[in-house]
């Protein structure tokens, strides 16, 4: 017997991730792969992390650390947060804060907390792969998110025919996948689109503590707050993670929003997972609360070197007709190609002779196109690999 | 501004659980609570898990412990899983095995798998509270499973009316929240139904390694498989959880099926949360090989006299007219009060006169129906206390 006719129509729309798929490559011997946005393990405070564990299994707090916990988190991680949030501009307490598994997870409860099938999600073209893979299973229709101002609310609602446009999605700092920053006008024009729409504004902050230059622009969060005078009063959502910055394994990741999303979130959270793995939210709490502020600039230092030499590299041994955007923070790089070439072309020449990796750019536009774009990733690997990574690619493209 | 007017149509089947609300009860002093259905924290291999911690975040693992890992799990504890699955009766391999973060994610990804809005779910009346709360957020109709063979697959498909019926859910052993078991002919008939439906069965195994006497019954999807041969042929779906034996606090759950089903599901959990906590998995791999045959007993030895003693309590101190079940296993007893009396009531008053704390059984009824029942659960009580509460209860019942 086949099981597929009983399956809910949204399977139709779920298809494999190339980014997991590509993961698997790291494993092949001799690979160069600028693929998978991941963090250089090399980097986590693996040490602070042993401790923090041992600590919460402690006799104290072992019967804490090992049992059932409530929806909305635990309650000194989500001080820790409001905290950190206030310090990136947003006011807001810890009810304001919902634990997540991931920021990945976020994107999960947000699509499910706002969209029915055929209702508008607005994203970037291209946008976070996994952002589209998490909406598809609530079955919106797409429209693509200009932030330019040549597009007006009434041409946005007409599209969406009889359905309302919900939200807009963005990374507004280093973007997964392009490495592109939303400058200051850009935010302030989304939050007057999303007012004038009335719609939600989803602002996925995943990157945002990885800037290495350049002057930080304040997430949208809090210049919604600022014209708002409350965070109870804003439409914008922000999903952080600590995947970027202390451990993506740990699966901890956080919502703010006004407290009536956030108490939607936390019946949506019981229902689905029952809570995020209690040790874990402690484990972060206490390594987040020992060396976040030292912890953090170690990692940018690193990936900084990373990102210059990559961007070094591509001035050298890209042939013309080649460009590529000059990130002020994250881990990607995001190429065109000319016209007539195409990524998942490349990538399949380059395994085989060169054997670099990277990722295609075609599957982050929710309209296929973009298929003479790839995405490259400097996060793990060092200078030198980068260096050479970049030139069998030049290689590559000028065969 | 509101946000509520952009939430999606499902919101609005999301209500608090009663369950989560009372678990706050148990942060007041003197209160007896036989509320929450929580294994006892002093019966976590808390030393075993403290090494297992420690051990993954040694030199040799930690850069995997900490970093991400595939959406289908760890594979060493899918290995694992594999053998315990064909210990009960379950013939698979690891590829038939997906790691889900706690059975409740089981329970919303299978959800999401088949439930289309109207798509009827059958499910038994009453039933596990949290089932109903993942499978709400899809939308369905509930139509009351029986398992006596009173209603053949015509009348449920009439019911179902333009769609259809898409799987039956039960937790067939010592259930949440009656305590009681299907039996060898209940399970033989559901997979008679389930064939004549042609839809799925989720066999939710919570409690499944549970029982304290009588003789074990196979899982139904060991009983399909005895029919069918292979269990890529099988349409049940069995979820397990290390909630009940070793600790729920780390989040691990699994869900056994055909090939396809797992391959679809691992696609829905890339896009949902990308994969469980890795050091979760490894850690509860390492403790589940090093004592999970030596550490049931100890679990089932303490519930057990915990769950005599109840129904020792129950006989001495209810009144006429109440009656209980007697479970072989699990953490639930249920009791059904007279006709006239409400759960609610009942838990109103013996909260502020006696400080004992229960949960009252409607909220386990799709229908609402069920006011004069409630749920005890025996696992986080000493047999004093149980005692003690048992008794006051019946004070406040015969008052």
């Amino acid at each position: 017997m086949s099981m597929h006719p009983l399956f809910a129509t949204r399977t139709s729309r779920m298809k494999a991730s190339e980014i997991r798929e590509l993961l698997k490559l790291l494993d092949q011997p001799g690979i160069i792969s600028f693929a998978g946005g991941i963090p250089d393990p090399a980097l986590f405070p693996a040490q602070a992390f042993s401790q923090a564990f041992q600590a919460a299994l402690g006799p104290d707090s072992q019967a804490q650390a090992l049992q059932y916990s409530v929806s909305e988190g635990y309650a000194p991680l989500r001080e820790w947060l409001a905290q950190h949030m206030r310090q990136i501009g947003v006011g807001c307490d810890s009810d304001n804060i919902l634990i997540t598994s991931g920021s990945q997870q976020a994107l999960d409860y947000l699509g499910k907390l706002f969209l029915s099938p055929g209702d508008t999600a607005l994203v970037g073209w291209p946008t976070y792969l996994g952002a589209l893979a998490a909406f598809n299973a609530y079955e919106p229709r797409f429209d693509r998110l200009s932030l330019n101002g040549n597009r007006g609310a009434a041409e946005y609602e007409a599209a969406a025919g009889d359905e309302a446009v919900k939200f807009a999605y963005l990374s507004p700092d280093f973007s997964n996948p392009t490495g592109e920053t939303v400058d200051l006008r850009g935010r302030e024009s989304l939050l007057d689109l999303a007012d004038d729409l009335n719609c939600a504004i989803i602002e996925d902050g995943a990157y945002q503590a990885l800037r290495y230059d350049g002057d930080a622009i304040p997430p949208i969060l809090a210049l919604e707050l600022a014209r708002k005078g409350s965070i109870e009063a804003c439409r914008t959502i922000y999903c952080g993670s600590f995947s970027k910055t202390l451990s993506p394994g740990l699966r901890v990741g956080w919502v703010v929003a006004a407290k009536p999303v956030i108490s939607q979130l936390v019946l949506m959270k019981q229902a689905a997972d029952l809570h995020s793995a209690t040790i874990n939210q402690m484990a972060v709490h206490q390594v987040a609360q020992a060396c976040f502020d030292t912890h953090i600039p170690k990692v940018r230092h690193a990936y900084s070197a990373r990102r210059d030499a990559m961007l070094t590299a591509l001035d050298q041994h890209m042939p013309d007709g080649v460009e590529w955007t000059k990130p002020e923070g994250g881990m990607f790089v995001w190429v065109t190609l000319p016209n007539d070439l195409e990524g998942s072309d490349l990538l399949a020449r380059a395994l085989e002779t060169v054997k670099v990796a990277f990722v295609p750019g075609q599957a982050f536009f929710p309209d296929g196109s973009g298929a003479n774009t790839i995405r490259l990733s400097f996060s793990n690997s060092d200078e030198a690999t980068i260096r050479e990574g970049i030139r069998r690619l030049g290689e590559v493209l000028r065969a």
